[in-house]
């Protein structure tokens, strides 16, 4: 890229973008996209939205009088360019600083930005909100909502949509409409999208005007000044209006333009590397599409479904089309994803369900009414359940609180890979129980003996290495740092702990543990989510009224948002050494 | 109504309703709706919806092949029909059987029944599920879902109509008009459906065909012939196919056809009284209406907002008129109502949405991103949460669980009026917290006195009573039972305990709960809801390392359906006997 970024160093804020000639926005597109691509490449993050939005954010802060005019962005992983332009392009011009600013909108970075974003398929309704108030205060700025053509097929948008539709005033829906979700679009409405670019929005069958919307098509969602013409015709409309863009995801990008799926976020530089070799590492993700395949094979009533992210589960391309019809990619519809595995179940199918935990929060209700009230017997695998380091948008430490505290479902806990797939045999198996699993989000971990647990005695916690005085429970992912735990008791208390392997997140094994009282004082638990309604808990109350000691250990109630996992251990007293501390205070 | 039901009597199961002619099942038409309105006036229950749709099931169960053909009822309040044809007619034949049968599908009941259900907008994506298993197997069945107009707003229902377009196969989408949610419908969409009635299906502009749905429109949907010819037409098709049936909801009652929302539910003895008197006693719902109104006559940006429930909260037909443009149905539609809230929230607005417990499960996700990562200063009203002996689909103890575990958010359990009202003061005047308020489930209690607490002081307990050796922690409406226990503990054992009110239910009062360890030796909590992820699991594990005995009352995590709450207290120990007994034995 050129070293000298000429126009962007002249545009600090919008009001300098406002001074510029059309073909200095078409300079600075590219120079803001050779930004993107140079930080992304050096830290990760989401190439291709955002790439493919620069102009569309260009044309925005151009015609609107952002901030009054309130702009809300949909995942609002696409919002680097306008994070560029609203006072924090230091952000991507100086590597240093590369990690200075979160990678979706943050209301306490700018007052740019609206709402703390990063699920999908949410930014209509806030934008309903922001309208309906600026109405009851006789204001009258425009309410903005930008939303991909992905987000669509999310319930939430759907509810927005609808009543956006019936607010008799301003607001503004940009449809950005690149023919992707993070892989292919699904549904029905894509269909109809199509149709609309095909007929350079001029079809008989329109989606958004059957809802009641003004609508506008700009075929060039790319082009600066297409896009400000068009922005200017709807700015200060009294009516909802739906802005249909077509956009080319990735552009400028030549690999990610090609193959928009896996240039949608990158790792660390992909850009540099052209043949990035596939990690043949085995992985929780592997060992799972390895099992559907084989599976597959001998039934074929075996089906698995990702809410439109393949990715967290290990279902590449290749898997999608092994699978064949025995594979659904039902687009951004976790509700959906979850009622429809339980249809599958119900008929004699075997669903298996994939999601990530952060997303499986999207249907709580359908996991209680669709899945558990019926007892339907399809398996949900939910990935990358545990505390990280991660956004405050994209936390996996609720998984537990959600699903465990809901009657009929089985949740389990493998804490390798031989209990992992034998729980799966199970679930598989059996016709009695939806099944969830929990599957590890640590490395793989193999005794190379198979599982001979028979998981349909519900509830069976096992004592892995029997001890006295202190028990410890360590669940799933933290049973490792259990048996940790137990070796520096060992040193340091002269004490030989109990160590167990619960299995189950849904239920007491109250034999086992009545049977610890003979020869135990005090019970730790060890999960790896938030402590609030969660295992440990449950354990406490368990023992509430007998001479029994139990320690929770867990993370704490509350949002962090990029905090290192270093740092949250040290919070949350999850080293052994902290625990040690703590035990050694209650003995 | 004739004593002799004359078709009915020939008519037993599905393969009866076969041989008649339309004249008989014209008839049997009349002869359903009045035994639905006989039960109905008896029992109370669902009115409307069952009156609209006798002669469309009718048809549905002559056509297809039930049950080989299956068919998804959503909600399933409108299965009254369904159940006298489908070998049940003896619950509305015989008043000793009155309450045999759930008003919902059951499929312990019969091999008719498909799934549990009572939440809306899942039948779409149920079907899916079931017609997809269907293709796997190599089957031939017909798969229909019954999905009334006011179901379609929820966004379960859209993700189920996207994924259902691409299905390529049979399924059969039987969309129930009859023109009103339970009360009016609200949003773009049913703008399309009029004009859809209005010009006989014909319209240019088809939300339907818009997804890729073949479709068919039926302008009487109450005449069993026109049903029967369109059925057949769809019958065995390979292609997604929406049937849009225009019906009359409360048909054949003259006050349910003329006021559609007070007839949608009834109460016993409604249709023989002419002119029920509306209760002029003071209730928490009357309460919360009398509040709402006042407060916007001080503050024009007060809002009120319901989806689609306005009885759940007293938000009465001139209550929403009175309101005006300051009142907003969302519709069916969770997600959107709590993500509105918080966009009018933080434009400024105060909203207030009022959704019941058993409902706000739906909008989990809404809650945790939307909302309480947000921080936005909206209020939303639980209403009726607590244990009762309710069908298992509309429990209302998850509440707490659901709420409580999510950071950030304030979740308050008054414990009377003046408590109620003096948070509802604090909650619409502060800007920093996104608050909910549990509405007391039980008849209004007022001290007559004002409520002086600073609620800004978060997670203070307030002790009510002081005493020794043990304290009751009476949360919300089990406020009253704690008073209760601790008049028999004084009677019992000759101990005087503290009482507190805790009225937090989001968060410890560390301070209060340390201090009790001096002369206490045995905390009891009592909470209305379930206990797993609950308030009172939450104080075991604070006291878990100390030497302080914990027991926690409330109810086990299960789906009873409709178990008397007498049976139901007694099942969890929830009176004063039974709570003095465990008391006894733990000390």
């Amino acid at each position: 890229m050129n070293t000298t970024t000429m126009v962007l160093d002249k545009v600090n804020n919008t009001e300098d973008l406002k001074k510029l000639s059309i073909e200095e926005m078409n300079i600075l597109s590219e120079e803001i996209r050779e930004l993107i691509m140079k930080k992304v490449n050096t830290t990760g993050g989401h190439l291709g939205p955002n790439l493919g939005i620069v102009e569309a954010t260009i044309a925005l802060h151009y015609v609107f009088n952002t901030p009054q005019d309130k702009l809300v962005f949909d995942v609002s992983h696409q919002c680097y360019p306008h994070k560029i332009l609203t006072g924090r392009k230091e952000g991507f011009t100086d590597p240093d600083k590369y990690l200075k600013y979160s990678g979706y909108t943050a209301p306490e970075e700018s007052e740019y930005d609206l709402f703390k974003v990063g699920h999908t398929s949410t930014s209509v309704s806030l934008a309903v909100g922001l309208a309906k108030a600026r109405d009851l205060r006789g204001a009258k700025e425009n309410v903005i909502a930008l939303i991909g053509d992905g987000s669509l097929s999310g319930g939430e948008a759907f509810e927005g949509l609808d009543n956006a539709a019936t607010l008799n005033s301003n607001i503004i829906i940009i449809v950005n409409d690149n023919d992707m979700s993070i892989a292919e679009n699904q549904g029905g409405l894509y269909s109809n999208l199509r149709e609309l670019r095909e007929t350079n929005g001029k079809a008989e069958n329109n989606f958004f005007k059957t809802l009641g919307f003004d609508y506008y098509y700009v075929d060039n969602g790319n082009n600066v000044e297409s896009l400000i013409n068009v922005f200017k015709e709807v700015k200060d409309t009294t009516r909802p209006t739906v802005v249909h863009i077509h956009t080319q995801k990735g552009k400028g990008c030549h690999n990610a333009e090609i193959d928009k799926e896996s240039y949608h976020w990158i790792l660390p530089g992909t850009l540099s590397n052209n043949n990035q070799e596939t990690s043949n590492i085995e992985s929780y993700e592997s060992i799972t599409a390895d099992y559907i395949l084989k599976k597959r094979d001998e039934d074929s009533t075996i089906i698995a479904i990702t809410p439109a992210t393949p990715g967290v589960s290990g279902f590449t391309k290749e898997f999608r089309s092994k699978l064949g019809k025995n594979f659904t990619d039902v687009g951004i519809a976790e509700q959906h994803a979850v009622a429809y595995a339980s249809g599958l179940a119900k008929n004699g199918a075997k669903p298996i369900l994939a999601v990530m935990s952060s997303f499986i929060q999207r249907a709580y209700d359908q996991l209680s009414q669709d899945l558990a009230l019926n007892n339907t017997p399809a398996t949900i695998l939910v990935f990358w359940g545990g505390i990280t380091g991660a956004d405050a948008t994209h936390l996996t430490k609720y998984d537990i609180p959600l699903i465990s505290n809901i009657p009929n479902l089985v949740y389990l806990a493998p804490t390798n890979k031989e209990e992992y797939i034998k729980m799966l045999d199970w679930s598989t198996s059996q016709r009695e129980h939806s099944v969830i699993i929990r599957v590890p989000a640590t490395q793989v971990i193999s005794t190379g003996i198979d599982d001979k647990t028979d998981y349909s005695i519900l509830n069976k916690y096992e004592i892995t290495e029997q001890g006295s005085e202190i028990a410890i429970l360590g669940l799933g992912n933290f049973y490792q740092l259990g048996k940790d735990v137990k070796k520096l008791i060992q040193e340091k208390l002269d004490i030989n702990p109990t160590l167990i392997n619960p299995k189950f997140i849904t239920g007491l094994d109250e034999e086992l543990l009545n049977s610890l009282k003979n020869n135990h004082k005090l019970v730790i638990t060890l999960e790896d989510g938030a402590l609030d309604g969660g295992f440990g808990e449950k354990i406490a109350s368990f023992f509430g009224a007998s001479e029994m000691k139990v320690l929770n250990f867990g993370a704490k109630k509350e949002f962090t948002d990029r905090t290192s996992l270093e740092e949250l251990y040290k919070r949350y007293h999850l080293t052994p050494e902290l625990i040690i501390e703590d035990i050694t205070k209650s003995l």
